[in-house]
């Protein structure tokens, strides 16, 4: 079997449209259904309404093979999927005995009192297949009709995640068999999508007509995906391993990873594999760089800590910023920011550390040091190196982009200082 | 005129539907939809497929007046946007002389060179009119055709959203007047929905039937959202205003909040108020609570600084913690997190000051410990509180109920330290 098996995911929920929760599910299962080689091609979102989820049903059913339903399984009024589902199948809602056995034992478990709301969700469409649900209180739906797969999966994150992990991906993958999308992805930092594109044109021209190359640009990062689809997957990691080969001369000085590589993890790696530590003076960027590496589970093997010296009085109490720096060049400076990049490094007791300070905006700016003005600085056993920004975002965008290329002086201070010893 | 003007949102791009980028776009112009009083009742996102484009946007003009749409604008080969709206419509594609000169003037004003790539973004369909794009390289477009309005916008986000606040609402606003949709969302955290449900079912059967309620849990918070249409503002306004009075009564120990009240806006309220101050201890949230303080502006004003003591070297250097504490307790225990906290409030200079230390997962828990296991605790002018907190999720998930229980905490010490001083 080699056919192109496409699948729509369809959210239900006001919420979603009103703009008033982020829609971070349909995310996670595009990537969970792309790497089994499903093709996500198609998304929707509808609100509490029973004649637009009608239609995205139906309109899904004419266009894919699966589909995967989001939402609306809650215990409150405003939850209508199932009902909807009776009436797009013409089936009725009936409690099934083994859901209820589940979850009056998950409220037992946890100790705590069950609701008749809560009997309610027991109750399932008659042509449902129950998935069993260990995560929480909705169970998961599995449908079949005129040769199209419907599931539904409760909206919250964790449960769904759960439920197509442990229950609807496999079933999936079971049916499916042969497809494959195979992906690789090149990351880069410090350089602007088209003068990427100018640099790698005549490669990009090359490329096979089953390999795909889609632009990516993420605060400072553009990520480079390669797409190939076909039935032979050895075959298509050997092209695609070549093509990147091939791309690399071209721009190697600004890629710092491939596909799950992330700025934090691939620091976290060259720090453990030299049985070095870091650790973070933090102003503008105010935490956020501490909470992307300690986001990652095991960043406490090189992770030893940060100083958030939001107030002047705490860059000189915990970082050892001398008054005169202060005085003399202000906060926002690169001495400042070389004061504070040392200081934690002998604070925190760790091999290397950085620091970033600067004005994130909107407010704070003048015109010698406009917003967007940002130092940012790493110690090392080899001496400080600093970086100046001039960034022109949203205060979110700033600190996301220092923390980016905070990380990436790191990167490269850890790969020069061990290679000057080698 | 009173009639609802429903909109659809269109996300052009593969990368979102195979889960490679999350999609922020469509939140943030679902929510100034709403707020304007236009209701976001279909979103859709598509791959960078021309089919399936010109599908979406013809399935879209049958069910909404307005339609935007984000993505596929940029200069590579794989954005398609432009030459499916010329399809579309059965118009072409010419270089656009004011967009030209807008973009030659852009890439001067930035002292970068100018590629081919980007005097093609200059080219708009024949029947578009230019938007003008002062924060980037894609001009925005607007078409009407057949009482519908497609406005087209770059998917960068900081590009998107000012084109939508400086040029696309300001437009839509002056056609459309007289829709009234408005909002009251009110804030608990603390308690589940079920039981939330259970609390308010009174007062909850006893809506007008132009009143909606929709439960939106997040991350151990449950906002309540009333939605109420109609022609009369201030009538709407004010029935919301006696809803929610006849409300509170019900839930008041777990709310802390309404609309766009978010914990640590409250809390800074709170302390700029008080001429106060307050600094944080993380240990297992890593330094996300200062991220969240952070992320707003003007929290310079009360915050300190934080100290991340992801070693315990750190958590007895920066915060004073006793090594025989430590030793006999463990660093996740409730004695270690008071000497976080009181730790942090002296090194820090801090009225207030909050710790948190536990085991975020999903490695690291054991028997008498497991993952979830999270102590907090604030220390403040007239003492130090703690709280035990169980979590059952993800990492991510631990991380951000943990740092909205600690803020809570804190939230509660600083009124009752204020209250006992009247």
């Amino acid at each position: 079997m080699n056919e192109l098996i496409k699948a729509e995911v369809i959210t239900i929920g006001d919420e979603i449209l009103f703009g008033q929760i982020t829609d971070t599910n349909t995310q996670w299962i595009g990537a969970q259904l792309t790497d089994m080689g499903i093709r996500p091609s198609w998304k929707t979102s509808v609100g509490d309404n029973k004649q637009d989820i009608l239609n995205a049903f139906s309109e899904a059913s004419k266009r894919v093979r699966v589909v995967i339903v989001t939402g609306g399984l809650g215990p409150t009024k405003d939850d209508i999927t199932k009902y909807t589902f009776c009436e797009y199948f013409g089936s009725e809602l009936k409690i099934h005995e083994e859901a209820l056995a589940f979850i009056t034992d998950f409220f037992e478990k946890r100790g705590r009192a069950m609701t008749a709301l809560n009997t309610q969700q027991a109750a399932l469409p008659t042509n449902a297949t129950y998935i069993p649900n260990r995560w929480g209180t909705a169970p998961g739906m599995w449908f079949e009709k005129d040769d199209i797969i419907y599931v539904s999966l409760p909206g919250v994150p964790y449960e769904m995640k759960n439920l197509m992990e442990h229950e609807i991906l496999p079933r999936l993958k079971e049916r499916f068999r042969g497809n494959i999308i195979k992906h690789k992805v090149v990351k880069t930092i410090g350089i602007g999508e088209s003068f990427l594109a100018e640099k790698i044109s005549d490669w990009e021209d090359s490329l096979p007509s089953h390999i795909k190359l889609a632009y990516l640009p993420h605060f400072g990062q553009v990520r480079l995906r390669l797409t190939a689809t076909g039935s032979d997957e050895t075959r298509l990691d050997h092209e695609l391993e070549e093509l990147v080969a091939s791309l690399l001369p071209y721009i190697e000085t600004y890629v710092f990873g491939f596909d799950q590589d992330e700025m934090e993890t691939v620091i976290g790696k060259l720090l453990y594999e030299q049985q070095a530590t870091m650790g973070i003076a933090e102003s503008c960027t105010g935490g956020f760089i501490s909470h992307r590496i300690t986001a990652n589970s095991g960043s406490s093997l090189f992770f030893k800590g940060a100083v958030v010296s939001y107030s002047n009085d705490v860059k000189r109490t915990q970082l050892s910023v001398k008054e005169e720096t202060l005085q003399a060049f202000g906060a926002v400076s690169e001495q400042t920011a070389i004061e504070m990049a040392e200081g934690a490094r002998e604070a925190l007791g760790a091999t290397f550390a950085i620091a970033t300070t600067g004005i994130a905006g909107p407010d704070g700016g003048t015109e010698e040091k406009p917003v967007g003005t940002i130092w940012v600085a790493c110690a090392s056993p080899s001496g400080t190196k600093t970086q100046l920004l001039q960034l022109k975002s949203s205060r979110k965008i700033n600190i996301e982009m220092t923390s980016s290329y905070a990380l990436n002086l790191l990167r490269k201070s850890i790969i020069d200082h061990y290679q000057a010893l080698v």
